[in-house]
């Protein structure tokens, strides 16, 4: 039996890693078409800041590795043509054939450059590949640009910005969009905004750029551009064997991470999965869902039988010291999929206030049928990733706001106040649904 | 009508201040027999250790504050001395008689001295009043004690230890328990042993303590001694008012937080709660459940109807640094309860590798035949309050290990690694479920 994994990071690399604890005796082949495999692309923007001091640390495992303590074979600069399951085979660019018995898809997405002009220009990075970033790195440190242009007000566009301002450039955010972080929360973009300002970078929203100039993008001067205008998932060759590819434009797959041909899987970047929230098929490229996809299937293509439940859409970023979470539906996204929604917001603190406390805000989103909780955002410089991640417990578990209310949660002076703002939030919440 | 609360701490003022929400008409009356209320008593060992200033710091409302903004009436040194039920009439320590139409019983606990001899000397402390700690701070400033002996090893005591470190004293800790924390846990008190003593805290357990000598406990020479010996729940007035006090030794309560006899609320550090793991009732003394219990009797009290379901045993207390977090169950706890309980231990890191991670340990407990969690330790100098929030929102919910595993938490390099490791924890305990 022989498992071929298309796609050496996240998703490709759990799967592979997966697959091989639950058969001892299965042949795995990861086919990668860089030269680098198992990086944590999370990690390149902390590279540029300077807290992350060369690449080789964000690369967690050498193909060597790989080959002499897993038993799983790597092959880099291994592009694929095309799979033909008729055949159960891939083609490599170059004509080589390789058979599988079980096929997972880890391709990834792509930087998605929305046809702007000029992006080919020596001083336009992406974020999103070590060779970028290193090109980015020696950019900043032979031509000392002053003044940078972020294009793309997403999680990536914020996490450049921090990292540029922590060069000392001065950086400019231009987003197509009304709002930052894609969620339409305009208490957020305006929270956000207001953050980002008194860090010295300026946002400029619903702003399209066309065209990048070699001196300013439209009419912003400039010596530095990031293009940060999201990704598009690598679905080509799944579409092009009659894989099917769902309505967000990411490969379809089941609860055990199949997609709609049997014995084939797709997993990361590249596929979709549920929200839990909403019980519809949803695409959110992000790190840690790679790995539990890819986990998933690496396990089912090995035989054995695990499930992805799906996500509740939780993320969090640190902009200029601040983090800033968010899980579940906004109220906008809500109102869509058809609920009532009502919000909520409180600021507090995020310890006792003899604790070297800081203010820490959380947003709420519930139901007003249901009453059940449909989202969060929790924004502070300590705090918000703890938060965050029991509001996503709770919508994981479809809690009501009346149960979420009292949760027992942990106190003690130099961690939280005696009433944690996530339950005081929750109270103001329960006022506005009675 | 008129609303009574007896004491005038957490509990006793979350319940008035609620009930005045509720009810802007109700007349209300808070007995307090000390001097001081509002004040929160769980900062007493940082004022002790130098990161309060003043115990000023630690109260947030006077009582002239209550009369003014609230129209709640404040009675400091008013000691009840019965209640008469059958004449809805509170009798004062001094004769004065105050009738009440609904009562809420907010009494707290006190010290456990545990029948030691020589408690009442001026250098045997204990950390649960203003008063004491204020006269513990001036015999630090002028006595400058070098040796002190800190008896209990519940979270008091590991705080106490932590303070007096702060001020320079060698500390010893003696308890006549086998575990730290009470927690029936041997690999948590090991790590906490090891822990202290390379903060230089020597521990002994199992030394049951019956004398306090001039300059010693049981043979460790000092020059002060903290009592911390764990709390008694004030219930003589209940009982003697034949209020129903349950097998904990608390005033037993609904989840209306309504003790045996109708109108009649009991809150706080002197009542019971459920326990959602186990489903029995549980007394577990802690600051912020006695504010939960408080707001949802006044709630009641003052006619409206609130529910308080239970707690699942969480708790953190910061020993030297560390974070060190408890919820739900051990596994001699699990057992005792009929449960067949599983544990895994895992150490990791709390952020990416490459971002200032520092060890984190989690510790999980499911049971075998449903595969609930059952509880879970976490213990790291950064983010053990964020995880065991999840561990604790995942116990109230009944979440099983399968569900758990792949839960969708933030992700980001500066604050966890891409598997988080509660997840990593959650499965290590499915193989051995497996």
């Amino acid at each position: 039996m022989r498992l071929v994994v298309i796609g050496g990071v996240a998703a490709g690399l759990s799967a592979a890693a997966r697959a091989r604890r639950i058969d001892n005796s299965l042949e795995i082949i990861v086919l990668e078409k860089g030269e680098v495999v198992s990086y944590g692309a999370c990690g390149l923007p902390y590279y540029i800041e300077g807290q992350v001091g060369s690449v080789a640390q964000l690369i967690a495992y050498t193909p060597e590795y790989f080959q002499r303590d897993r038993n799983i074979q790597i092959r880099t600069r291994a592009e694929v043509a095309e799979i033909a399951h008729s055949r159960r085979e891939i083609a490599l660019v170059g004509g080589e054939r390789i058979h599988y018995d079980k096929l997972v898809i880890a391709t990834g997405a792509r930087p998605d450059r929305a046809d702007i002009e000029g992006a080919d220009q020596p001083h336009v990075f992406t974020l999103t590949s070590i060779d970028e970033s290193r090109r980015l790195k020696s950019f900043l440190a032979t031509e000392k640009p002053q003044r940078a242009v972020v294009i793309g007000g997403g999680y990536i566009g914020l996490e450049a910005a921090e990292a540029l301002r922590a060069n000392g450039l001065s950086v400019t955010i231009l987003t197509d969009g009304v709002h930052l972080l894609h969620r339409e929360d305009q208490d957020l973009t305006d929270t956000l905004r207001k953050h980002l300002e008194r860090c010295r970078v300026e946002v400029r929203t619903e702003t399209k750029v066309r065209t990048i100039a070699s001196d300013n993008v439209e009419g912003v001067p400039c010596d530095l551009v990031i293009l940060a205008t999201g990704l598009k998932p690598n679905t080509e060759l799944a579409a092009n064997a009659r894989i099917e590819v769902g309505r967000t434009g990411a490969i379809r797959t089941d609860e055990h991470m199949e997609t709609s041909v049997r014995g084939i899987y797709a997993a990361g970047d590249c596929a979709e999965t549920k929200h839990l929230v909403t019980g519809t098929q949803a695409w959110i490229p992000l790190g840690t869902t790679a790995n539990k996809m890819g986990r998933v299937a690496g396990s089912n293509a090995a035989g054995a039988r695990d499930r992805f439940a799906g996500v509740v859409g939780t993320s969090i970023v640190r902009v200029c010291g601040m983090g800033v979470a968010c899980t579940g539906l906004s109220v906008w996204q809500a109102r869509r999929e058809g609920f009532s929604p009502v919000k909520t917001i409180i600021h507090s603190r995020d310890r006792a206030g003899y604790f070297r406390s800081r203010p820490i805000t959380v947003e709420l989103v519930a139901d007003r049928a249901t009453r059940r909780l449909l989202g969060g955002v929790v924004l502070g410089d300590q705090g918000a990733d703890g938060r965050i991640n029991v509001i996503a417990t709770a919508l994981q578990n479809r809690m009501k706001v009346d149960d979420f209310e009292y949760l027992d949660l942990a106190y003690a002076p130099p961690y939280a106040p005696v009433w944690d703002p996530v339950l005081i939030a929750a109270q103001q919440l329960l006022k506005e649904l009675d």
